[in-house]
């Protein structure tokens, strides 16, 4: 069998699958983009503030009148209600209203002794102290958001600030999710009861991964029958599938099958550790990613390629940072293929440390539930030695787009 | 004014606030539990795998029989039907099936070339090899998801397959939320057209930030009203109450007035910038947080104080890893306080570089915005010169857990 490298299956994905899939702009309210991308760049319809305005409680002031204030050496100003500050004047200010004409700075309250309608500065402030000049936040006509920024609750607070009640966004993929397997249960009494059966646990996985940047259809499990499998890939309320099982290299790669028969395999089989028996595909004009039934081998499919699959439909712009780590020990890896190796990260000495865990088995879960971190070997490296310096990626972080794209060598 | 230090601020909540919530364990589905914190250990049900199973497609095979197979000396190996595997017997096996009896691994297919009833093992396989022991992923009566550990979706996966399908976790702290100003407003047509109006941007951020570890009442905005701010104290069907607004060191402290009034203020003022003017008390028998009405300074509040309380009350263990990196520009910090600095993280010729954004302005959302991180500088330390290498935080990670339980000098 040919294992088709992962980035070629990138280039075919971008090539042949990417276009199959019409994605619609959205306007909603901001109040409701939360986790969303935004489909334009947007721009702030105010300044903010919309004034000079006041950071702390204080007394507003002209600052070059307090240059030579000190404790020993007070500067005295003249307390007064008026719209405009004179020379030498003061005026009671509280955080967040606008400062008065002439002011340009607040004297924080523990900066003067009062007496009377005097006031005594025992420090002095500088231009623009504790203040906000107008549209020093935001400033109208500016972008503030990108096209393809994911809306989190900072930019959306951002956003409400630059007086914008509704974003364009993209709508979110509809992903169908089947299971594929006649073993496979979602009841937990059969599971515990029936010798060969295997609870679906990869399906929310999965579905939990990619909840982020889609909506999840689920549906359901069916077993290793091309007639079922069919049947429920007729479905016309989807952007794409993802099957989860029945796409080994031997005899039980029965979704592979179906596609074959009634669609198009555009790859099976690439150069993922764990994960090679991957395909991908196109049925009824809509794209299907064939993923493992393993949970291990799924996520690191649904890393590598589904994942930023989606996230480039979004035209997302997602900065991920590695944390260079000293590796605990020697990791072996399969030439040849992308490793996806799971790391637990920890601090020491204030050194971090990463140390990998069992790399067999893409069945083998529990690697992965106690992995904080991802090291990836690429196709040419043979591994690497205890205490060489590496770089991790946070398993839940979008890496493969990163790897994808041609930033992780 | 006074400023109590953060850790002796925490010090108080420990020892005097922490007791005021009762939490109780509830028994969820484990479906259901995804983001909950487990109040017990968790010990795995069954095994799994529930036998020895294949991990590949191939041939169950004795490990010992191909020790000398090579593609030039092939190992001839009889394929058979039977439940057990003698020597130089093999048996088709699919991914996922249990071992057959004698069988000790299993031989890709690619490893062999078939002759009729003989398979030719080109390659040997070692003892183990591409199966799966039984109870390799999760052995019976092990701990594997412990108290105080958050459910994500692998610990999900993971509770599922050792054949869990209810766990015990903490019911979720119920906060209310109530924002105190006479010029903020939740409508954009208000915010737009009035010249002092102030968009509520602080309680979605807060909101969103607590979204993780708790449930958030919104209890709307009220006025600086005393008696307003009191009605609303009343409510009973919360654990925890946080105000936003109504906290600064001058005349409009009102939140603070009515708690001194009606109930107990445990401290105004602590040694965190942008935060200062934080307070915390009692009233009704419940805690109280007092959080600026200011955005960055209510998270820094929150990410300092509240949500390290709240994830004290789960027990919770969460590691919170730095990003070491190099510093783009000198960030001077103001002495005796902790500073909240924050920081755009961007990777540059394999090195991580930290650039600080701007330090003033506790109302100034768009530096909290870019920023990917968060620079912690302690109360003694005057700040750090270009190229140093700091410890930086994710922004959304909970650092400040980190930093009051004494790990972050």
């Amino acid at each position: 069998m040919e294992f088709l490298s992962v980035r070629d299956a990138w280039k075919i994905i971008k090539d042949k699958v990417l276009r199959h899939v019409k994605i619609e702009k959205i306007i909603v309210n901001v109040r409701d983009a939360l986790g969303s991308f935004a489909a334009d760049d947007i721009k702030a319809l105010i300044d903010y503030p919309k004034h000079d305005i006041a950071l702390f409680d204080g007394y507003a002031v002209r600052a070059e009148d307090t240059t030579s204030a000190s404790m020993s050496n007070p500067v005295m100003l003249r307390l007064t209600n008026k719209d405009v500050i004179g020379r030498y004047e003061a005026k009671i200010i509280n955080v967040g209203e606008t400062l008065p004409k002439g002011a340009n700075a607040v004297l924080p309250y523990e900066y003067a002794n009062v007496e009377g309608s005097i006031i005594e500065a025992i420090r002095s402030v500088r231009p623009y102290a504790n203040i906000a000049l107008k549209g020093e936040d935001v400033r109208c006509g500016t972008v503030i958001v990108r096209k393809g920024e994911c809306i989190d609750f900072f930019k959306q607070a951002l956003l409400l600030r630059a007086g914008i009640a509704e974003v364009p966004v993209w709508r979110r993929i509809r992903v169908g999710m089947l299971v594929i397997g006649n073993e496979v249960v979602r009841n937990m009494n059969i599971y515990l009861n029936k010798d060969d059966a295997v609870y679906d646990i990869t399906s929310p996985l999965i579905i939990g991964a990619l909840r982020k940047c889609c909506e999840v259809v689920d549906l359901g499990i069916v077993k290793d029958d091309e007639n079922e499998i069919l049947r429920m890939l007729q479905r016309e309320d989807v952007d794409v599938f993802i099957t989860l099982g029945g796409t080994s290299l031997g005899k039980r790669d029965v979704t592979i099958k179906v596609i074959e028969k009634y669609g198009d395999v555009l790859f099976h089989g690439i150069t993922l550790v764990p994960g090679r028996t991957m395909a991908v595909g196109l049925i009824n004009d809509r794209p299907i990613f064939m993923l493992s039934g393993f949970p291990v081998a799924a996520f690191a499919q649904l890393k590598v390629l589904v994942e930023p699959y989606i996230l480039r439909i979004y035209c997302a712009t997602i900065e991920v940072l590695p944390i260079m780590a000293e590796l605990s020990s020697r990791v072996a890896s399969t030439i040849g293929f992308l490793n996806i190796v799971r790391v637990k990260l920890r601090e020491e000495h204030g050194k971090i440390i990463a140390q990998p865990l069992r790399l067999r088995g893409s069945g083998i879960l529990s690697s992965i539930a106690l992995a904080n971190g991802i090291l990836l070997i690429s196709e040419n490296v043979e591994g690497y030695d205890r205490g060489a310096l590496v770089a991790v990626y946070r398993r839940d972080d979008p890496w493969g787009l990163k790897y994808v794209e041609g930033n992780i060598s």
